[in-house]
């Protein structure tokens, strides 16, 4: 289904819009836009709002309502248009984990292998951090750039990071906060429509959706990550886009380091070819789709070597040393990391007996992360771009009593007990070794439909 | 089960609670009152009690439950207390239907029969009329007695006709009007603790629910009408009342009347023993079971003699013009009808052709009374008590082309054509004779438990 024009404006009985999904019936395209439109300027109140989104929480949407839902809220702001760049425009969203900083990988990797990456990204929230607060630890940086500078800085780097703001779907900022506050959150149709309303917004030809699953995920269970990449996948496609979604394990943090700064030196030395195995696993995939997406590269395997000649090369950590430059970040602290925050305090989780590491849970690491002061438990909460953890072992690791599991940085002393107790309930040693499970679990593949 | 103590005020977190319904667990006694307690006091926002009652329209609530907001609901507000007056407190209320009029024959009836009847009414929306509007109409009758009168009015008269103020389950008033916004009208348990809440306000022992079913009542479909009615009797035993429900059809309206002083007229003819035959049937009915349940008689057969006795005797009547003397009202004008008020325009429809009346659709019926004046589109609308429509015939009844099947009553002729158009596609006639419904389709009935 490619986008129709908008329905005209028509007056309708909120009530009786309500009753329709109350009951499990379908609504039409005219009533989406319409609720949407209407709850947007303000003339429906918050309580009609938010009986109806109960009503779609439990009784769902179909994938043409999905689609019809995306696009009234992707129509309430602005949309980004890049179509004077003849690059393909190509982003990644990741549905949050713990030590998730791929997005400062991949961004500048695909850049390097030749597509444009327009990306625009929120804050952390609870136990998962956020793109903006990482690069914003690099001193100087800024993602707050006019669509003019956004444009310029995309054309010269091949990639800028934004800022999500009130510009971009405002219909979805005013739905999700009454989400946030009437248990209408873990809804399929509704996170499909607030995640693809934003990232449609960006004006991309493409996208690779990163669908957490494990106990650190928002989706816990698998069987909903498989849901919720489907109906990603599909609503993409209705918009005329290629969408490509994997479903990745989130039982343990992505990489060793959670905290701001400790995840952009995380990053770096990634870019610089040294990042740990899992990260680096799941960033040549994620990329790796990104140039198939954006036809830069004609199958995986050859787009697998794009990511790894653009790593190699030096000319991905170029990208991100050019674009971090162009934001006003300082790029010598990509080289010299004393530049960057640093934590006054440290100390250490040790094994109490020698084994292999089988548990690192990660909801648990990214609470004590916040708790540390990396992250925010409430949305107008300041972090401390220092603070966080690094784990010296994950899972499968073999490990001796009396070794570093987790190291912590703190500024604040009195923060630290909790937080090395937190990550020790969080740590499991297991006598023998233990069969790791594979990072990506699923490909959820998908077409834009004719 | 019997009342406990309200539970403790506690801090809950609102999106958990709602959050357990959504997913269609039970609440606990304690987030029940919670709820309740905290949106009545404004703690809880509208958008976030309309988020539960939209959960608690689809996921329902069981019997415990629906005890528990009742009892919440009624405690949020003033209780009446008439333990002083040594006899059985009864109580009967309708679902309400069109030329429902039978409060104003049973209440009376049932106090010459030697029980008291504290009846709290409220006013008529839409195609139904309220018990207030109708007493109205005679002059000088008020309903707003303080408890100091209305004590003494039940004690002397052994009935008095009170009007539901806000002192009473103001929680039912502030949820009632959040529903009807929010489509969350027709769920079984929040009609149940709407109705129960302002019900047992009134001190009662005992409660005949009159619930009505048919194209004409609120509850259409008979099976709903079972499972309000069921929910209404278990919802009284819980609370240690004995309940009695008659589930009664409302196809064609009560009765020939449909107007307020219209009303007033065939109620006091009833109570002189000469109302139609279905408005008889069905306030004897009623008045046989208040007795039963306020224990003034031992069966249904000798309550419905201690009813006809009360009629043939002329103490039902007293009763009525003692009461509304008390209460302000001209006596006069239940002798001399032309003292009530009259309508200046009189209108009649005519049968097209021979055959017998097999269709007089209460709801239309109830609309044209409202076109004409006689009830609220809107529950600030003020309404007209002279107006109303009178049927000459009953389904079943025999008719002939030009013989009058009803007659409309207006003090705006502009308002009558429509009215008239209305009524006649309200009646339908059949060729041959037809067979009646029964009036009182079910009996629930239920002692309270131990």
């Amino acid at each position: 289904m490619v986008p129709q024009s908008a329905p005209s404006h028509r007056i309708m009985d909120t009530p009786e819009l309500i009753r329709k999904k109350r009951d499990g019936l379908e609504l039409t395209r005219a009533e989406v836009f319409n609720f949407v439109e209407r709850f947007t300027s303000g003339e429906i109140p918050d309580y009609q709002a938010s009986a109806l989104l109960m009503a779609i929480f439990i009784r769902g949407m179909d994938r043409r309502e999905t689609a019809d839902l995306t696009e009234a809220m992707l129509r309430s702001g602005r949309v980004l248009d890049f179509s004077a760049l003849p690059q393909s425009k190509v982003d990644k969203h990741s549905t949050g984990g713990v030590g998730d900083k791929t997005s400062l990988i991949i961004a500048p990797a695909a850049a390097a292998a030749g597509v444009l990456v327009p990306m625009i990204s929120g804050r952390g929230l609870g136990h998962t951090g956020g793109t903006l607060d990482k690069l914003e630890s690099i001193p100087g940086f800024s993602p707050r750039l006019s669509f003019q500078d956004f444009h310029r800085v995309l054309a010269k780097c091949g990639l800028a990071f934004g800022a999500a703001t009130e510009e971009f779907a405002p219909a979805d900022r005013k739905i999700y906060a009454l989400r946030d506050v009437t248990a209408t959150v873990e809804s399929i149709p509704l996170i499909t429509a607030s995640i693809m309303s934003k990232k449609l917004a960006e004006g991309i030809d493409g996208l690779v959706l990163d669908v957490k699953t494990g106990t650190g995920a928002f989706m816990q269970k698998a069987e909903n990550a498989r849901a919720l990449a489907a109906s990603l996948v599909s609503t993409g496609a209705a918009h005329g886009k290629r969408v490509h979604a994997l479903i990745t394990d989130m039982t343990q943090p992505l990489g060793n380091a959670v905290g701001n700064a400790l995840e952009v030196i995380e990053s770096v030395e990634t870019l610089k070819g040294r990042g740990p195995r899992d990260l680096v696993e799941l960033c040549r995939e994620l990329t790796a789709h990104m140039l198939l997406l954006g036809k830069a590269a004609d199958s995986l395997d050859s787009a697998r070597a794009k990511y790894d000649s653009a790593i190699t090369s030096g000319r991905a950590f170029e990208k991100f040393a050019s674009v971090v430059a162009e934001q006003g970040g300082n790029p010598r602290s990509l080289e010299d990391y004393s530049l960057l925050p640093q934590a006054k305090h440290e100390d250490a989780v040790v094994s109490s007996r020698d084994g292999f590491i089988s548990g690192l849970e990660a909801r648990a690491l990214g609470m004590a992360s916040m708790i540390l002061g990396a992250g925010r438990e409430r949305s107008d909460a300041i972090i401390d771009p220092a603070v966080g953890l690094v784990l010296e072992k994950k899972i499968g690791d073999k490990v001796q009593a009396g070794e570093r599991v987790c190291i912590v940085y703190s500024n604040d002393r009195s923060r630290i007990p909790q937080a090395l107790d937190m990550i020790r309930q969080a740590i499991t040693i297991a006598p023998k070794p233990v069969t790791l499970l594979p990072l990506i679990l699923e490909r959820v593949l998908n077409a834009p439909a004719s």
